[in-house]
């Protein structure tokens, strides 16, 4: 059976008015159409960040802007506080450790959110000497929401940088990227954007282009300087950009905001509860508590008994529901339900009834209906 | 008026047919139907650039995959001979300067080829210590076609790696990546592939993996191993990749198979042929000579007394066509007729008419129609 219903935390499911925009004849990238739609997605993109900040886009997944985040604003021997509570807050270090970035590794715990008395006292102790702090906004790999805010707070130093991956969260959660104080934040086309993957992208504030000037870290690519001078200058991208995600990026972009932003936050967060009521009526157990979830996914230990591959190729190949498994330490232990972009709370409570069927064939003691009927009522209640 | 006729250097015509196979509904990249999908890929892609080699993909432009290249073989103070006779070989020479990498540039003339004698003598001179020669096969900002086997021919050390930028040459060339005994080459979607920009192709000789394990040049993004370890273990991409432009290029690369390597090459030959003399037959000047023209791109002299950029506007916006201009020193000089991918003989006639009509409308002394009917009459006398 194919892939009906894509419950992953990215990639996400992407409508087909939206692949008809992406799929009309490419153009030049160096003509006045191209600038135009550039000039649009930068624009628009600025609101949905609510930033005054430069935007840039850059042909790379997620990944990729996570590390030209690092290379622009740092030299070697920088030291950056690195806030670790999952597979993503992970990489951000390992990227600046590549580049001999000074790292200093705080790890949280996975599934739980930030101590922030253990991280002010990190902050306070390096004082001006810390240029930098990375953090994932939702950790993907644990559901995880991080406090932007009150990290961003707890700085001491007009010098250290913050640096935000966005990736999962930006559209779906609130994220005010100038009233935070957030240097740098990045993320992917192929999650709330709804898109598919290839696009990134990327913010800097008046400081963290400052840094840009000043980073010694060796980078072509993603030297943001060159995209800067692009734009500035032409309009244009350095490099031939992906022109159909743009011109997916301004038909999305358009949509959420004629949606309103605040309308689609609060989708998510309503889908994102319906699903955590649900899993709870079912009996099974959530990873996290509800004050640090996301709301883009939702991880769920693997009941005991269950072999998780046996049910996802279940869920799979009988029902065409496709979840996600477990990151990093959590393999093995975790399932996790994306709903993030064009999810609708119908399109949950048909995964919800698949996942039911499928731990009821697998011998899991649960009557079915019950999770189903738990998020029916969330929503008919909330309506 | 729209753009009808995109006749540039890339980005080119995509085909309806490759944009509904693109238009597919997304899937999981962990999952086992992406796992199919990237070993037709790369063993097809194997095919295509006769190799042994091992073939990663990266979401990036082609310029991605220059600095992929530069940063997984070679080490800081590494000495690397940077062959430079247009805009895309200073690329490479510039990252490789940003990593610290000893540049030897030799610059050839912009529009010719190299002077192998003096290419054997820096090769002699530098002996073991080479560890590398950059240099691009189609030089797209001059049309000149890079004579990669004999550049290869004159390494006297096993220690120096060849890297070959074959963004706008791959599938309209011939390029035997094994007997030429190229270490490195790559290539981007939307050239002679025919799809939108976005994917970049890249295959590493058992040589240059090697290399790979030995370089200290910080990389994440870039870092080859990775990517091995992820096909080797699992037949996966470490970071999210662009779906549609991985089932799009399946599409292209068994057309390509089916309709014959070879018999392309030939095609794109022909057609740079049928170009050449049309615009002689108009009397306008070509930049190269015949021996050194590559098949895909013809640079053209903006013939005296034509404001180019008014040129470029009266093909545009009265006839969608849309030529490119020149790039670096030639900007404002030339201008570039493309034809790679799915052009066909009576495309680039209507390029060439509308062509001949506007240099007339601008004054030029030209009978209209000599260009047309020199194409035609080579055509016809060929077939």
């Amino acid at each position: 059976m194919e892939t009906k219903y894509l419950a992953l935390p990215g990639p996400t499911y992407v409508e087909p008015d939206v692949l008809l925009e992406m799929s009309k004849p490419i153009f030049n990238h160096r003509n006045s159409k191209f600038k135009e739609l550039l000039i649009d997605v930068t624009e628009k993109t600025k609101k949905l960040l609510m930033t005054e900040n430069e935007v840039f886009f850059l042909t790379s997944s997620g990944t990729g802007a996570m590390e030209c985040a690092v290379v622009n604003c740092f030299s070697r021997g920088d030291k950056v506080l690195a806030l670790i509570n999952g597979s993503f807050g992970q990489r951000f270090a390992d990227i600046a450790k590549q580049y001999e970035v000074e790292v200093i590794e705080h790890h949280g715990t996975w599934g739980k959110g930030f101590d922030q008395e253990k991280i002010k006292e990190i902050i306070n102790e390096h004082g001006d000497s810390l240029k930098g702090i990375t953090i994932v906004h939702c950790e993907t790999s644990t559901g995880v929401l991080n406090d932007i805010k009150s990290i961003s707070e707890l700085r001491v130093s007009e010098d250290t940088l913050l640096l935000v991956d966005g990736i999962s969260s930006i559209g779906a959660e609130s994220v005010e990227t100038d009233q935070w104080g957030i240097d740098v934040i990045l993320t992917g086309s192929q999650k709330v954007l709804a898109l598919p993957p290839g696009l990134a992208i990327i913010a800097f504030s008046h400081k963290a282009l400052l840094a840009c000037e000043n980073s010694k870290l060796p980078k072509y690519y993603w030297d943001i300087k060159t995209y800067r001078k692009f734009y500035k200058e032409k309009k244009e991208t350095p490099y031939t950009p992906a022109i159909p995600l743009y011109t997916g990026l301004l038909k999305q972009l358009k949509e959420l905001e004629s949606k309103g932003f605040e309308k689609e936050i609060e989708k998510h967060k309503n889908i994102s509860n319906m699903v955590r009521t649900a899993i709870r009526a079912m009996g099974l157990e959530l990873l996290n508590d509800d004050h640090v979830s996301a709301n883009t996914v939702t991880p769920i230990l693997v009941p005991e008994g269950i072999d998780l591959k046996e049910m996802r190729t279940i869920l799979l190949k009988k029902y065409g529901v496709d979840v996600a498994g477990g990151q990093g330490k959590l393999e093995g232990q975790i399932f996790r339900i994306g709903h993030l972009g064009n999810v609708e709370p119908l399109f949950v409570i048909s995964v919800l009834a698949a996942l039911e069927m499928t731990l009821k064939e697998l011998g899991h003691p649960l009557e079915i209906g019950t999770g189903v009927k738990a998020a029916q009522e969330f929503w008919f209640d909330g309506k």
